[in-house]
């Protein structure tokens, strides 16, 4: 590397690792400490997990002598790494309370302060891609965070006054199709991308037939629109495993939705209050936006197609994400809410993992998740490619999830 | 339909509705009765529910003054038709001793006797058409009896002397694979093809990179490698999922093999004996597969692929099924086991399905499935085709599902 | 034993082995299958375990080197006795449909052939002592075979035509209390009775205080009273288990009883009908027993309680068991209803179990459950005394429980 | 009250309220967020329920137009009393982020003003009787608090190092056994005693037979011998449902035991260290007691003998509590652990719930609970008496349980 990439990449790290303690600030030590759910995991837990990585992945790497802060931590917050030794179950993350919430802040500064010495002193490309990918897994931890401890705090009564944070997709209007040629086409991420995750590659051909589809997300009203016409009552909307799901979680709404006094209120972390009709309806599920689709008379897109509109469109993460263009088309694929695709989460043709425990990124998830793509208010800044994919199970609800809707044949 | 045509109906009726009460025929009143986990049915519910579709769907739209032979068996033997009314949990189907599997018998007899009466004395197409339906459906139901009982006999100590019914795969031998140029194809039913499935149209254009296809299924002897190499003991071999439900469950091989004296057994309806190391592994999950695959270097097929291959072969579902070709190719695409593709199971570009109660069919399932391919040697004679989609979710393993290779870019 | 002991336990051994087939004939191979829930076993299985225990305690203690008739059935007709062997685990009874219904039947015969041989020709002390207890054990299984079978049709929608039995308490009337005096007496089996459970001794002495019992059990008209007067939406009334146990199950009334288009209805092996508003209120669990008697400003008796009073009365279980005296004091302390006491199931002083495997009797369910005295309309002839202690968990509703009360200090 | 009374109420006050604030003080705002079990209670739930104690039942009552420091807090730290309101999800008070710890500490100091002004003002007897409550309350709260962070702490691998606590049973030595003569006997609470729970009444009379009970508690030595030879293997020693839960959760020693290098450690708030074989067995349930005493060829004493030997014994909780007296006697009765007894938790005769809301207190647990009886090393200074009946579930094994044997005819 060059001392100027060299100079970037410490930038970098400081931004993204700072930004990391910004989000956290605002949440007291027990509301870090608290997992509200399984797939939720506490504040403090993504703080020292994301802190983890680069303790074993790159100090670990560049010196094999490297003496961990604290043995413990290797299992307290490895996640999902299973090659590299003993996790602590996920279920149970919430019952941990030492480390604590100070004691993790110490554990970034430590790692902190050895990162940057290595990262100053040592132009390893090896230590850098690392790096970089540990910088990107921090940033979708980022997102995570801002979805669990919304989580959290919505499961306490006392939550109408948490706090003064406002992640919520902006207002958009009704939306209207718009109609791609498709054909033989390029799938898959740009080999100049500077930075993709594995799933996103290798680049590959595919044959898309003709679809539209839509300029703008399904506001809040359309959603009203369709619970007001039994749209939680009638099975033939639904595919067979959400139906169950719903009716077994007594869904009526999307998450995070209650019936107040005169009318539908929403929880955000500015407290419960009026439902806003001209937002994007946010936090459903797959079942949910299928249902949804079917009852609107659309269907849900492909990843394909998605992507191909969006690199037809040209439209891009950048500062005017979530609002409106001046000429009137939507651009709220990115910065608003995550789109769901009607494809399940698989590899590209020719798909290999990176080798070594990092490599258990993202294969290992490959069955059992909808892609989702776009990117929503609460991704990091930088965050965002026409190629990436994000995953969820069906049922999940938590994070902020939205519908864009297509047509012709899918 | 001509006279001609109205016979052939006839005559299909008569058989396909034997074939079903020769099948259970073997097995006692307690056999039939029991429900050995949730997936499973009496054996006793689908001679009922099978006979309940045709008094449902044909029977009461020919007539819509039709009294049903029993008003309760209308709630006891509606399976997943939510739109035709109450059903009674699927869970506790083993729970209904009544009616008894003679009572069924004399239901299926009365049932006959009218559906063949209207048979002859009416050629209205759509009577023909849902009458179709109902014996494929019917054959659907005459593979699940034999999953089922298989399951159901399996749970008893008494087993070691269950029957005289040999349902096994026909031995096999190493595989090789056979390379295929891919390219633009067509994909799905022909729509000159008498019967399908909805699901299996509309046909359409895909595009297919070359790949390697196994022109036989994986065998006991290589699958015991993969247990002696360590298979179920080495997380970076699985997916999450499968990896999670393998530990929940304690697997350490597939389903129906137990640890003897004198090393692996297996259990089928002949009786529990020593495993056959030439025939075709069965009764693997979709984990199982898939981490055999990648154990193998390399991996499960899309379902393009398979039926690409298979149309390119002009493999049949013949009287050969199962076995060995005199060319020394591998002829076990129909007829020995189903085959995992990597593919999840969704629909089509444009697929719509039928309309009213009858197009529950299909597509409500078309979510955390998996796609299996080809036939297996419980599949009914002619009842299966190059473009059959079979599906389930990747964590079963009590159907007859194998295993075959693919390679190059998936 | 001198020969008429002999003859007279031959004839008991056929009366008592008789009475189990007479129970059983009017139910199918389906009917005898199915375990409706984990408490309850199938009737086939009753009748093979009953006869287990002839076979494995009796014959197999005369003769040790008695040939099992088939040796699967040690582990799936073995209950409790762990001592024996491996068992088969308990909730899945209903899966084993081998041995069938008429092999059950085959293996009874053989093995009562070969109990009357052996009493014949043997007049050891100790094989008729087994065999006396043998006979108990039957009698307990015949009363469980009836509340067994009430609950599997009771899950079946077609039950409104389930047979002709009618195993229901006789019509009572108005209860009023009866003064005792209490003071020093005598709780538990007099030793010069002929049989008794180990259970039932010692007897001892114990401090009882005055108190006044009901001289009839609570009719379905008083417990209607109570369920209208919001006796299952008031927290106050109830023991905080039997709140969490009735709010998580849904509880609106006893077991079996439900609400028809014109007024109350209730299950029973006749068919569903209407209440009978003049019979004892049955299949009520202890915590609604208990509920119902705090609402009446009464209490439960102790077991002392009631022994005390039922020898005072001397009450017994003769034909008139569940009537009215002339004298107008009811007599249904024996024949209508077990009747719940607010005794914990705990040993005499004293008490010490039998040796050897049958000693695994009783003592080990000596925690987590309420006695019940008396006996009831399912209880078979002559298996009732004063001093019979049987015993349910608290949450129990299906076997014929009813509700007596007291007052004064408890 | 006499002004003497009144500033006595307001010392003892200030006593009970501190001394919960020392517990809780060594431990993070995370530590006492946890939940680490249904059972348990995170440490800043304690703190502020017996707030709301005094808030809800002096404040309240003194004055109708209390306005509460939170009105959310009346639902979130309500706990099992139904008559009062809504209450929050026992399971789930770990998710209760806020208030948090330093906000619970502000609730307890605003409400200790009122307190102390409304208890200098006001000589209302019944305000000082339901404070006198509320004391005793507390201290049970303060014994939960230490259980309950013993758990929290002992499922974290950071816990080698917890804290500075100790809180262990006093080491004893081989128990032997002193012969009581029973009788006539009065049981409960001597009437003259200035403050007990409304279960240790009324005072009755109860026969006891003639018995023994252990001068000292059974010792983890004595304990290790029972495992060593076989306890947790041999179910002919354990009660049925004993039996099915150990082998559930896999028991083959106490709580907090785990096998170490070189031999059995022992988890404490001191970290994790080898057992002391001479300090009493502890964190047992009343199933592996009563399997131990029925290996030891003994029995657990009942309430009553328990009860009638301490008053012989004179007994009493003073300050040598937990250790040996000069005559070789052991002292072991109170201050040391509890002890399990044979009898479930009942009324006494002629036992009746205080009136209104605080009636809730104890009478709605008599069901699924046995008795102990003494009192622990955590139990507050005071809060013990000779007739004090704690109760817990057979299987519950977190609290500071032990076993003393008795014989005799129980």
């Amino acid at each position: 590397m060059t001392n100027d990439e060299v100079g970037d990449l410490v930038d970098r790290y400081r931004v993204v690792r700072s930004h990391t303690e910004e989000l956290a600030a605002p949440f007291s030590a027990e509301d870090q400490t608290v997992q509200s759910m399984p797939d939720v995991s506490p504040m403090k837990w993504h703080r020292a997990h994301t802190t983890w990585f680069f303790e074993t992945f790159v100090l670990g790497m560049a010196d094999e002598s490297h003496v961990p802060v604290d043995p413990t931590f290797s299992t307290l917050f490895n996640s999902y790494y299973v090659a590299v030794g003993p996790r602590y179950e996920r279920a149970a993350r919430g019952v941990i309370s030492r480390p604590g919430s100070a004691e993790v802040g110490e554990y970034r500064r430590r790692v902190d302060e050895a990162m940057l010495a290595l990262l100053a002193a040592d132009d390893d490309p090896a230590i850098a891609e690392v790096t970089i990918l540990g910088l990107n897994h921090e940033q979708q931890h980022q997102e995570l965070m801002a979805m669990d401890i919304k989580h959290v705090l919505s499961r306490n009564p006392l939550v109408n006054r948490p706090g003064v944070i406002d992640w919520s997709p902006a207002p958009t209007s009704q939306e209207s199709l718009q109609a791609f040629e498709g054909g033989l086409c390029q799938l898959g991420v740009d080999p100049a991308t500077p930075f993709s995750f594995d799933n996103e590659g290798p680049q590959h051909q595919i044959f898309v037939a003709p679809f539209s589809l839509a300029d703008r997300l399904v506001t809040n009203r359309r959603y009203l629109a369709f619970i007001d016409d039994g749209g939680y009552e009638r099975p033939d909307l639904w595919l067979s495993d959400g139906w169950a799901l719903a009716q077994a979680q007594g869904w009526e709404a999307p998450l995070y939705w209650e019936r107040g006094a005169s009318g539908w209120e929403e929880f955000t972390l500015l407290g419960r209050g009026g439902l806003d009709l001209e937002r994007p309806v946010a936090h459903v599920s797959y079942y949910e936006a299928d249902a949804f689709a079917r009852w609107a008379e659309a269907r849900l897109p492909t990843e394909a197609e998605w992507e191909v509109a969006v690199r037809a469109l040209g439209a891009t993460d950048d500062e005017r994400h979530g609002t409106l263009h001046p000429t009137g088309v939507g651009d709220d694929h990115f910065g608003s809410l995550w789109q769901w695709t009607q494809s399940a989460y698989a590899p590209y043709p020719g798909f290999a993992p990176a080798a070594g425990a990092v490599g258990e990124y993202n294969g290992k998830f490959m069955i059992n998740n909808q892609v989702l793509r776009g990117s929503a208010c609460v991704t990091p800044p930088g965050h965002s490619r026409p190629s990436y994919r994000n995953f969820f199970n069906p049922g999940s609800r938590w994070m902020f999830s939205g519908i864009r809707l297509a047509s012709g044949a899918s």
